[in-house]
């Protein structure tokens, strides 16, 4: 089954990535925008069927590669779960 | 408004963070990944408050500077749209 995970910076934490894009954005003419903030997006697909099992599966693989938890949360949907 | 901006790279584009994600899960004894493909995931806070004027700004943000449209798909949500 396939998995959408999203991660992001958690609040406070600098985001010069984001600033960046909201600087160009500002270059490009294009006002009106208060705050960008950039993430990763990963697209799994899981060979597990059964959602409880995908879900422990996409866990280790958030906490122990995708996101770093000291400044990164993480979200993730499954399909069809 | 706050959108959240999903950029993804089409099929068949060749995706070397995902193979390298991918490899990584392997070494890390995380069985059972098909697949993994990377894209970018951007939240843009936008002082407009009309949704169909937010849009077309959206619009504007995802093609001339987020995504490439040669390689990229894009698409976004609107909280509170």
């Amino acid at each position: 089954m396939k998995a959408r995970v999203t991660v992001t910076l958690k609040t406070g934490v600098l985001d010069p990535q984001g600033k960046a894009i909201a600087h160009a954005l500002g270059s490009l003419g294009i006002d009106g925008v208060d705050g960008v903030r950039q993430g990763k997006y990963i697209e799994v697909e899981l060979a597990e069927t059964d959602p409880e099992r995908a879900k422990a599966t996409l866990e280790r693989i958030c906490k122990e590669l995708l996101a770093n938890p000291v400044i990164e949360n993480y979200r993730y949907e499954l399909e069809g779960a």
